[in-house]
């Protein structure tokens, strides 16, 4: 069951073809070494779900190492394509589950330091406000026409809630489905010691939301090392 | 109206090959992240000036991505192509004050962490003096014969304004230009929790400038951390 | 001798070009600046020992520079290629002592800041507790069936014993021999105000615990700055 | 009088290859920003040395935009090469004087952030010793059998003199070559809030000497923001 076509193509920004070429990009910013992280895209037209598979070295990994789901099933795990060799990451029901109940498009697991370094200077929630930045993320209010969720305005306060982390990643998922019910609009979540979970309808929107959030979770810390609050009161 | 002969060009220093260069050199730099930043370059032969989109990922620009404005006319919004599916950046009044009121010839507009940073440990003006690399940046001395601008001597202060951000990036235009009339023969303005806009007679002096005081930002962060001044008392 | 057929392949996997693309990867991560580093490969199928040579700056490191030595023998030092003009690495003895009395297939020695400022922190072993990224390296329990260690799980603690440097790299030797009899399960070892070295069965695992742990050690600096304890009580 | 066959070899090692890729390099470590910094190598054979031009963007150096200097001659300013357009650096007078006065086969100038902040944390001298980086760089001591220098022990103390800065960098030569008389076997000199001088007999060894000694003072920085000296009492 090899299915090779699912995943060759010569287009950049064919899935399969994405998620290796982020994986390579996230590499090198440190956020998924030691086969560490993961990426999920689902294909809009077609449905069919991208994982990347498990203790694989990022930076290598080629759209041959790819399992492909099919995201259209009511079942938990038809699965269109599995590489040989290759196991499933131990992250998969946390991307079904986001894939499924909170209509991702894609998902991005990182270990990036930053991440790691925040869970253990907040308790609950990640807060930060008056950032320029965070107006690349998305808030709690919707366009009234559209129903989709708008940006964060330069005042606003982005929230990020933090869950302890568990033993294996697969027990991460009521957790992460907990808070995915609190905040519906929202597009991370941290996992205390461990990294992050950032979402969003594509996977430009993903990456876009993640390189924003590690941005603003990096200056936070250097905010906290130069004794400012990262929430600004007015 | 694509008019793509104004944007294709096989000379990398081309101005439209020069905004989508340096805009990944810049994202690379952690400058421009989430879409954030923007470059904008005034061609000096033909007056036509060259605008990076809104909302776009900067390190994936391409020159078709652009807009061009005719800089020559005496009305403020002639475009000379518009990409289609594209939105104009909020930096664009900013970039028309700055083409017709200051001579710029190139501004670049970063998020950059040094820059935001440092907009936090200092009120109104950053002030550093006695850092060899001051030297590449221009003082508020003209040269006698030229009228213009000469650069700053090792033991002079190099001093950027900060003014405080708004919701909207157009909102900060008038603070902008006051800032401009203060300091006639400035360079930059630090917008504080945000960013940077750098400019200069031409988009090689505008790179020079604003690498140069990103250096001289993240110097100033440490010697901070560090207790030592960032002006020397003689 | 120059035997350039046992260094020379197209196979990216070939462990002369693994440890020339490693060396160059490891001097980007400023592991190996100044010809400081090194890197020695075990090929499992023929038993030949490639070793990177000493004095040679790593990022230019080339197959032809690379000493072989036959790993099969009794005898410590038959070596089957030694490039003209070119000195055999100090470490060399202690590769040896990996290969044959530990069963390593590959070893990594870096000059890592993060590993000498770890060494300044810690007295005798550095240890970090419930840290995601610690389940990419072996703990001291063993599988019942295979009898190969299994990963740390996220509530262990991974320790790293740390002995005192030497003028002489070989000098290193018996103090090594004695940390690995100690920890027979460990895979690094920090030299207090040198690097580290680290080994596994393979050179894809001693890559992935290198960088694994390098990302450790970092984290741990920060946490130690930010005055957090890397071992948690529970 | 462009002589462009002085520059233009299709050999990577040819100096004036060497000064463009290097320069090249050093730009990402953001030790020539804003066209900071400055390269020149004397080549062996044949005397001529290769000089970079002042103000130009150093990555984007050309081996065409170099200055060739007639080394063998006993007058200062023989030119068998000057490109058109283009100012000689602010640094001959000191590059001369390393090459004629203490045989400088290659001077590294570079405005190293590092270079600046621990020319801030010491007076008259940077000294630094027990870390492995140190046997990279040359000792006082000398070979009895070649009168070379022979490398730092670990157990040695790096020191490296520091000058105050002037005004312009040609200001800098009397108190750079008084430093060389004081240390004739020394490899560097640190200019305070400027940056670092690093020579050596070839630019492979000024490479190594100024990328080991970079390290060494990053390190330092480090050690003094976590209260460790950098000179251990025996």
């Amino acid at each position: 069951m090899m299915q090779d076509h699912l995943v060759v193509s010569d287009d950049s920004n064919h899935p399969a073809n994405m998620v290796c070429s982020l994986s390579r990009q996230f590499y090198e910013k440190e956020w998924c070494v030691g086969t560490g992280g993961s990426i999920a895209i689902r294909d809009e037209e077609t449905g069919f779900c991208y994982l990347a598979p498990s203790g694989v070295q990022k930076e290598l990994l080629k759209p041959q190492d790819l399992f492909v789901l099919d995201g259209n099933s009511k079942e938990q795990d038809v699965y269109l394509r599995k590489p040989a060799g290759l196991k499933l990451s131990d992250c998969t029901p946390i991307f079904q589950m986001l894939f499924q109940n909170f209509n991702a498009g894609a998902i991005i697991h990182t270990h990036s330091p930053n991440a790691v370094l925040t869970s253990l200077l907040y308790d609950d929630v990640f807060e930060i406000s008056h950032i320029e930045q965070i107006k690349a993320l998305p808030s709690e209010r919707v366009n009234a026409e559209t129903g989709k969720p708008v940006n964060l305005l330069f005042e606003d306060t982005l929230k990020i809630p933090i869950i302890d982390n568990q033993n294996f990643e697969y027990e991460l998922t009521d957790g992460l489905q907990e808070m995915c019910q609190k905040w519906p609009h929202g597009c991370a979540v941290l996992v205390r010691r461990h990294g992050i979970f950032v979402w969003g309808p594509s996977i430009t929107k993903a990456k876009i939301y993640n390189e924003s959030i590690d941005y603003l979770l990096g200056l936070a810390i250097k905010m906290h090392q130069l004794g400012i609050p990262t929430v600004k009161k007015n």
